[in-house]
């Protein structure tokens, strides 16, 4: 890729980040985050998602962030739903609204541990809701957890996930998310996994999200930028992901992300500092250390 | 490379791990320890250094160290030595050791407060103590500091490392590391660096040393085996490193590399079960959670 190509990051700590929190983050606190984070030049943030507040009780104030949230023109809103009344509650806020996420599960036993049903099931509402998102003049955008293996089943067959995503690509997904749940991925599995993938879905935009689970998150990202996948996925922080294993850390941290882009003379439209301001924040909001390495060790200084 | 290739993986955590410890870590935990680590099938452990005890008091155990540990054949035992004394002082153990480390900076305000000479000065010494380890029939190592970047400096250049390098292999290093001592690296810098380091230094056997100060240690990692590296330096559970800027993690993992390259299908030679072992006993040595991802998140399991 050129050096004037612009990575994309799409920010998600404020709903993959704060869902993984055990401690009742108050809303305003979430409002200033996620205002602070419009502002650092990410281009794209999401902001929460429509839930059973049973489920995932962290996430019940959806509806309140995003009326409560000021985001600048040029800067993408994302929700997540999972099903059709999650978005008939999203689409109660259709105008506060830019891109809808549907997922599901490359594994067929995460998908039932996580959804309780099977694939084809999740895939039937998937597409259902794919269309619906496409009607209401929302961008769709899809998600596959476990992409590249399951703790459960161990190997996910590309073409299986390829399978997946190319059906939630001809319901109307203009972008699908190739999850790393687990931290399984490692860097020649990633280019072989992204080489296949843009052979069979051209046209669809590709999004890597990768975990840090096992220290590898930035050589993933870095495998996938050498076969041509410039859209990322990461988390303020080091926010969130799969607490499986117990103890292990998530999302890779923006902050790692942009600087390491950065460093690497490619563009991400973001100012580091700004969006470290917003780490530092939501840091002292949570009370604890944060996993996000250039937090502590700050950005690259070249002038000595 | 191919998938045959055995990528070298030299342990240093006895050494930089153990010294920048501030808690007295007794003798008979890092015989143990050691001891430990050269049975997991690691070829190359860096044991101790012979540095002037008011200096770096955590390792003036050394030659208790060294006469202590038992190491089975085939595994190769470095110390590292600041000058004619500590080389003098390690000689004592000559039937004990393998290979000598001897190390300076490639920046200049680096090399003065850390060694507080210039580098023309430092340069001269590890000359001198090479040809000396040599003609005493050991392996000549030399490390050089800050080689891709100098929190005082800024840019170091590539050719002043090179040069340094080839005036090492030219008075019998056999091997020269070039260390990232405060994480500056960033791949595409890596692969620039090494793709200049194998033109200028035919022969030499040229080792990288990452940190993960900002999180990119693996993806320097993957930078520089793409670019035909395979001989790399780390820390069992995240040790030592530089504690600049403050707070900040060091060396990379052994086991997070270990982890990454055997998913990659390369070998390494080292069981990672037994080396997470060795990790478990240092961590309950130090008592405290240390930065390893591997050893948290445990190693990949693909049969679910």
């Amino acid at each position: 890729m050129s050096d004037s190509t612009l990575v994309r990051v799409r920010e998600v700590g404020p709903r993959d980040g704060f869902q993984n929190e055990s401690e009742h983050i108050p809303t305003a606190d979430k409002i200033r985050l996620i205002d602070k984070l419009a502002r650092t030049g990410l281009q794209r943030i999401e902001v929460t998602s429509f839930v059973r507040a049973d489920v995932i009780p962290q996430l019940a104030d959806g509806a309140e962030v995003l009326e409560g949230i000021d985001i600048p023109e040029g800067v993408s809103v994302a929700v997540l739903v999972p099903n059709a009344r999650g978005l008939e509650a999203a689409l109660e806020h259709r105008d506060r609204i830019d891109e809808v996420v549907v997922f599901l599960s490359g594994s067929e036993t995460h998908n039932m541990r996580n959804i309780n049903r099977p694939i084809a099931d999740s895939l039937a509402t998937c597409e259902k809701l794919l269309h619906e998102i496409k009607a209401e003049g929302l961008r769709p955008l899809a998600s596959i957890a476990t992409s590249y293996g399951c703790p459960y089943e161990g190997h996910v067959p590309a073409e299986r996930v390829y399978d997946i995503a190319g059906r939630l690509a001809a319901a109307g997904a203009e972008e699908v998310g190739f999850g790393d749940t687990t931290g399984m991925a490692n860097p020649r599995y990633v280019r072989e996994f992204f080489t296949g993938a843009q052979e069979r879905l051209p046209g669809v935009e590709l999004t890597a999200h990768f975990h840090n689970t096992r220290g590898q998150g930035l050589a993933n990202v870095l495998a996938a930028l050498d076969v041509g996948i410039t859209s990322f996925e990461s988390s303020f922080g080091e926010l969130g992901g799969c607490p499986v294993p117990k103890g292990s850390t998530g999302n890779i941290a923006s902050e790692d992300l942009v600087s390491m882009l950065h460093e690497m003379g490619l563009e991400t439209g973001i100012r580091l500092e700004d969006l470290l301001e917003a780490t530092r924040d939501v840091q002292q909001v949570l009370g604890r250390p944060l996993g996000s390495h250039v937090l502590t060790a700050g950005p690259v200084v070249w002038n000595g």
